[in-house]
């Protein structure tokens, strides 16, 4: 899948849309007409945020490649909100998208497999072999090593998808554990080096891996030195915008062909309307307020990236 | 919550029983009443887990204080798996039992705060406050640091709930970046005195903290140290049984009142009729082979500790 990715990056921008919403986002009138018909309810916080994630890919399917929708923001709606999830996924997949289900789920072997299986792979029922949420990629976690990774690398290669392991993190104290020094170096580039040594049984024809790494926008240093350690991992880089990365902290991310990296926006993106710059939108038009913020964001990094 | 924990494993035992149900566990006759009804579906097979469990948990809850649902296993089999994880919550509170969800959730702040008010608090919609999953404990993952984690301990403190956090897990890599040396010192007791410091402000009228510790029965010498270094966390042990860890191995968990830990089973218990020791039960009275391995169990610790 990694490959399929390069290749629709290079057609239109290494960009991610964060497909996060929260009911603060949402627009007055979609709100509305969704409690109107199912209440205020966790069915009515699944149909507005279905609702409201339709307008978006509508407007921004054909510049970027991909989304990446946050499963905790469906999951805290309970399992209405896991329909909106689910409906997500098949609409932007309809609409030609790939999408990244940023799920950060990692534990014992056996229970990877079943995480793999959920978001990535398919289970059986009897004779049947069914897909439970068929995203294209999903996001992992590494806290416990090899036989927790290793199920999501399994099904990447049966199933042909793509997963991105937690490195260094955007959050302001990611570096609490993740900096702290081990025989010299920091632990996220003890994890990096694993991460690059998973991938290696994961390189595809395009030459890149299906396991890529989460390296945060916020911490542009890590970044130049993590693009050395992991060469064949693709980068997904958060923390672009609303949590403070801007277009210049993202070149050390990429390769020297510019490639490699794909940066996630997410509120900057999907509440683009309820920012300053883009308030001339309106509520009712808030979809092509992320529109403009998708063509903003492109133009920054087109122009880091030189 | 742990006060209430702390209160049940003392008139009954400290014996959680996993509730990771996988198709193989499940005698044939549930399968063909739930195929049957609902096709080989996700749905038929969502309803296999829910009837399955409530044989369990009918003739295990006036034994133990706690279930612990995997939500990995629900989760594979798509939105009907998650149908069948909710029902499961619900049931156990009906029959009084505690429900530790093993989510293993963290991410940064924002996104941890969707999690724990998914698992463990309300959500607003409009003018309601609604429960989406509503169990009483969850585990939680560290990687991110206080900011992944301080979202769940609000919602422990606002909710009357608890959580688990990673400490050191029970698989065979665990070691490879959580027993790592930094300053000396594995970073899994780095971990732990973070949790014991992060429990600091959620210590409830028991003397114990809302915020525990997952630390696997594989590891009985990491107990030792983390139990010291975590006087006041409950310390949820995975990994007895089928993982490894025996009775003898649980003493270094327990403080010196034989209190504070409590013991996981899965497989062991749900899935003993498929044991030679219980075959005598048959598929068809698997619930009481699940009950009769939770009495073995609790004698073998009642031993151990002395």
């Amino acid at each position: 899948m990694v490959g399929k990715l390069m290749e629709e990056m290079k057609k239109k921008a290494p960009i991610v849309v964060g497909l996060d919403p929260q009911m603060g986002f949402i627009p007055p009138e979609i709100l509305k007409a969704a409690f109107a018909e199912y209440g205020e309810t966790l069915e009515g916080a699944g149909e507005a945020i279905f609702r409201f994630n339709k307008g978006i890919v509508d407007n921004v399917c054909d510049l970027v490649p991909a989304v990446k929708p946050q499963i905790a923001m469906y999951e805290m709606f309970g399992l209405p909100g896991l329909h909106a999830f689910k409906r997500t996924v098949d609409y932007c997949h309809e609409k030609g998208l790939l999408v990244i289900g940023d799920v950060k789920r990692g534990d014992i072997g056996s229970t990877s497999a079943a995480y793999a299986a959920a978001h990535l792979g398919s289970v059986q029922v009897g004779e049947q072999t069914l897909v439970p949420f068929g995203e294209d990629f999903a996001t992992v976690n590494p806290y416990l090593g090899t036989d927790g990774v290793k199920p999501f690398i399994d099904v990447c290669r049966s199933a042909g998808k793509g997963i991105f392991v937690l490195v260094k993190t955007s959050n302001p104290s990611s570096g609490e554990f993740q900096d702290r020094l081990i025989d010299g170096r920091p632990l996220y580039e003890h994890v990096g080096e694993m991460v690059h040594k998973w991938g290696l049984d994961a390189v595809d024809e395009s030459g890149w891996s299906e396991v890529g790494a989460v390296v945060g926008a916020t911490y542009p240093e890590m970044g130049r030195v993590l693009r050395e350690i992991m060469p064949k991992c693709c980068i997904l880089v958060p923390g672009y915008g609303a949590q403070g990365g801007t277009g210049k902290d993202l070149k050390p991310f990429f390769d020297a062909d510019g490639l490699g990296a794909i940066v996630n926006s997410s509120r900057g993106i999907i509440a683009a309307w309820k920012n300053d710059k883009y308030k001339a939108f309106g509520s009712a038009a808030y979809e092509y307020a992320s529109r403009q913020a998708v063509l903003d964001m492109k133009a920054d990094i087109e122009e880091a990236l030189g």
